[in-house]
């Protein structure tokens, strides 16, 4: 292993999106005003997406872009009749995000490769590299878009004609940038999937434990809501002719809360529920809000949990009609349940690790990765390695080097093994 | 009285500053869309106040401008020696507002000493038409902004320092715009103020009456919070680790709300308090808000009780830092103690209303006025005319002409009456 290819690669993703231009290196050279920000559409997207095509050229791959933008880069074997093993992740990111969430797992399949065509190992099933599109959802508003459509779960076009914020569909998007191919990827060829990513939970760097196998991945639902009530003066309007929206939404932001704190204290079980999106228009201080915009982020590894606690949600909202004279609607952009790898994976990825006596984990993520939507189809694992402080999708992401070196060797031992079965 | 002439002001003053030109004469031509937005220190503004000093100088007016701005137009009286009977409101509107408020009240004083030139009614106070600068307070934030200033609240200096939204000062906007003179006026030179205005609440127009007398001018305060939580992966962060400030917030939305009602049902008054302004960031559904900026408005006619719910309201943002682990900052931009009206003007009002058999009612007002300040120093009341629907601060703010008509008789028989005591 070559350890300044890897960094390399990484420290120059890091660069291509954020505001200011910086090659970070270290956790003491983050700044918490110059996050990372490179979402579908945008130049910064196509130049760090070039950049790994080069990548994947120069270690010899065949690389194929599919009808949404999906990128996949390919190790022939030595047994053309056999499934492939895929390995990779994402490359955009959050709003000012970091470096690592995505990059990392399409750098880290790269550089197996690299390290199996280097020591000249003889992979019998063929090797896919993959780079997912739009997997954070930030400028087309569906999460782990690219991996949806070759799972089955929507259709090309449908994927094709969302829009981003400015009205501008992903179709449109990925013609202007010279991102959209012919070809689709089909899961029947595919055997194996793991993607290595980062915690994004504090777990792995409390316990000082440097890889997580992640044995489920959490359920995920977003409910979003539009409360529209009655834009009016706030010093001439009584308090008892008040159609008042985010009077009716306080109610919603604690009614979630604490629902998941209750649902945690009587189960066990791993649930979440977040507002993390509330606009209030006009949002003038002397106006009575008119209309409130909030999504609600709920997750749980536990199924029956997390429709209890959807639906619990969306009662409570429509309820907020009669109580408050406000009309709602309800929009649910997407719904995944939860998860569970495949144990033949994890045990692979387990085994790989002790072999080289690197310790691990066993784990759930928090977290929707493409791996939930591969997973419907193909034997399907994820390796973690540790996040600093617990913290992602922020300026302040950091994963140790020697960390990102211990997920590769694991990753890379993992699918030479599961090359041979 | 004529008519068109004081129509004729307030449709050509209605257009100045409307996105799509429109001169707009009915309710009916009214355009959700169009609405008319001329803030302090825009060429908009220039156009205005450079039109009704026109008018004022074809009246035969004096005008002289002050040192921040306040235009005054005189008629000398009879008497050299007694304290002026004052009248006007203000030209700047809010953003995205109507054509009434604050123009009427300045056209309707011009009108009144129009009709008094017309009649040869002979003053023996002096009349002083007044159209204060930057009530609204939506460029330079600040409102009441130039009557603060001759009541003595703040100084001139003070005042010409602030900044609009784009770093500009007061100073600069009006020396660019050349509306800056070197007069100051001293209210101990006027005896009497009355501002006609337009009710901004639904009151007038429900039961039908012409006529407002407005007796206490509502206390206004704004209570702005900063929360400043963790932001952190809506899906990796445990229920237990959270200090998300949204949450803590929705409980301050909520107190504010049941407060307010409480206090109106205990004690018959009019109490309101109102979260127009909250903004939660970053903003993303899938990430724990890290800080939210909520402003609360807090009126009531009642200073104790004013201050009795402002307190609560303090006192809650401050124990929410124990409660969620976040940090709170708080600003008290502004806080007006509620007013009361001088017996004697709104005697004087009814009378002259009477006396045309235009009937009147005696009320609050929910909203803030240039008036309120002027009351520190001088006797004072307002007039009130019916907002179509009670709406205002909109551009489907209306007054109907005749009520427009009904005003401008009666403030006119007002002046006449005052200026003769």
């Amino acid at each position: 292993m070559s350890p300044h290819r890897w960094k390399e690669d990484l420290i120059k993703l890091g660069e291509m999106g954020r505001r200011i231009p910086a090659q970070i290196e270290s956790y003491e050279q983050l700044d918490p005003d110059n996050g990372l920000q490179r979402l579908e559409g945008t130049l910064e997207s196509k130049i760090s997406k070039e950049y790994m095509i080069a990548r994947m050229k120069e270690a010899g791959l065949k690389v194929r872009i599919d009808k949404v933008g999906n990128i996949y880069a390919r190790k022939e074997g030595a047994k053309t009749d056999k499934g492939a093993v895929m390995s990779g992740s994402h490359l955009d990111s959050v709003l000012n995000g970091g470096m690592f969430d995505g990059p990392l797992g399409v750098v880290s399949a790269l550089e197996a490769v690299r390290i199996i065509n280097d020591e000249g190992f003889e992979n019998e099933r063929p090797i896919e590299v993959v780079a997912f599109m739009g997997e954070e959802g930030s400028a087309f508003r569906k999460t782990l878009l690219g991996s949806s459509v070759i799972a089955g779960d929507i259709s090309v076009d449908e994927a094709l004609g969302i829009k981003n914020g400015e009205g501008v569909t992903l179709k449109e998007a990925l013609d202007t940038l010279a991102l959209r191919g012919n070809f689709m990827m089909d899961l029947g060829d595919v055997e194996y999937f793991i993607e290595t990513h980062v915690e994004q939970g504090p777990v792995l760097d409390m316990e000082k434990m440097p890889i997580g196998i992640v044995e489920n991945i959490t359920g995920l639902s977003w409910v979003n809501a539009i409360l529209t009530g009655e834009e009016n003066h706030a010093g001439t309007t009584p308090m008892s002719l008040r159609k008042d929206p985010l009077v009716a939404a306080a109610n919603i932001v604690l009614l979630a809360n604490r629902r998941a704190n209750e649902m945690v204290k009587e189960f066990g079980g791993s649930t979440v529920a977040t507002v993390g999106k509330m606009v209030v228009g006009p949002g003038a201080p002397n106006i009575i809000p008119g209309k409130v915009e909030m999504g609600i982020d709920i997750r749980d590894s536990n199924k029956e949990n997390m429709r209890k606690l959807q639906d619990e949600v969306i009662t409570a909202i429509k309820g907020l009609e009669g109580e408050y004279g406000i009309k709602t609607t309800i929009d649910i952009p997407f719904d995944y349940p939860p998860c569970s790898c495949s144990r033949e994976v994890v045990d692979a990825i387990d085994e790989a690790a002790t072999a080289m006596r690197i310790k691990t984990k066993r784990m759930n993520s928090g977290a929707g990765h493409d791996a939930q939507n591969i997973a419907k189809k193909v034997k399907t694992a994820m390796v973690f390695v540790p996040s600093i402080n617990g913290i992602s999708h922020s300026p302040l992401e950091w994963t140790n080097w020697e960390d990102v070196e211990n997920g590769i060797k694991v990753l890379t031992e993992t699918i030479k093994t599961l090359s041979k079965l």
